[in-house]
């Protein structure tokens, strides 16, 4: 089984920090379901979780991943219906955590972050990371200005944050986390 | 020069496709305005080129750049405003050549493409194309469901289709954009 297939996805919408650092939960957009899985799709990963303590949140995105399950969407929007085929909608990172192990036995937990850790792992590291043999990884992305300290202090492993040459570092969630799949599991060329 | 310092990225709302193969004029959408913006300042990219046809569209993403200049959004968003600096809305891609070959000189315009093309270029091979020498660089990204074959027929070079190791490819614009980017000048670790 490849790594991508033994991957999963978290997009954390708690806690995370605002502009202010302070800790926040911020809301589900439509937009992060479809583009996060969509990528996550295009990368073979095995599934996606959106991460929220707000029960109307989870309902909201339970409602709009419905709405493109079998016999709702369009069938001309297969595609879409697909990729969202794999996104579970859950509370807390905890509940990712036992979610996997559940399924696949328990996951190495990698956090990703726009700024310099002195534990970060590279890129090319991750995957030959002898902690990871056969077992699932579990990828966090912060939505807001980041995942807490709280968060990054705890999990196995912190990915490099990703250097575009520039000073300027402010990706989209949606690119940073598309960027990442493609660094660890792309067929560059 | 970098090459970075010398491309553009321009965003093609027209001409495009639609679902059925049509050729459409998308809307321009707030989030791929600063999506894009946000990633082409991230990799240090010289400017970012939305294109309609339609005035009314120009005139909705001028009021939105506007929004952001300086002395109207809030400060705290500084690093918003600072990525829509570079972005200018013109009417064709004919329009963004030349303004580019006003600016730096006639670039070489390389499309994007998920399809596969006979006569497609890697992503290492572009920044070492002799016919880049020197020159700019104007990257098109199709919005819908992508660039329309005139176009493609009609550029200097198409850049290979980004493969993730599955079957399925349907990335987002904004996802997309991002990784074509982060693979020609992401500083890889």
């Amino acid at each position: 089984m490849t790594l991508a297939a033994r991957t999963y996805v978290a997009l954390v919408h708690y806690p995370v920090y605002d502009r202010d650092r302070q800790l926040i939960t911020t809301a589900i957009t439509n937009l992060d379901i479809h583009d996060l899985a969509r990528s996550s799709m295009t990368y073979g990963i095995s599934g996606y979780h959106l991460i929220t303590p707000i029960a109307a949140q989870r309902e909201l995105a339970s409602r709009i991943l419905r709405h493109w399950t079998p016999g709702q969407g369009p069938a001309s929007n297969d595609f879409r219906r697909q990729a969202l085929e794999r996104v579970e909608v859950l509370p807390s990172i905890e509940d990712s955590i036992a979610r996997i192990t559940q399924i696949a036995g328990a996951p190495l937990v990698c956090a990703t972050s726009a700024r310099s850790s002195g534990r970060a792992i590279s890129y090319g590291g991750l995957p030959k990371d002898p902690a990871l043999s056969g077992r699932p990884l579990l990828l966090l992305f912060g939505t807001g200005w980041g995942l807490a300290e709280e968060v990054v202090d705890r999990v196995d492993r912190v990915l490099a944050p990703i250097q575009g040459g520039a000073e300027y570092n402010h990706l989209s969630v949606r690119s940073a986390a598309a960027i990442v799949l493609d660094r660890l599991f792309g067929d560059r060329n």
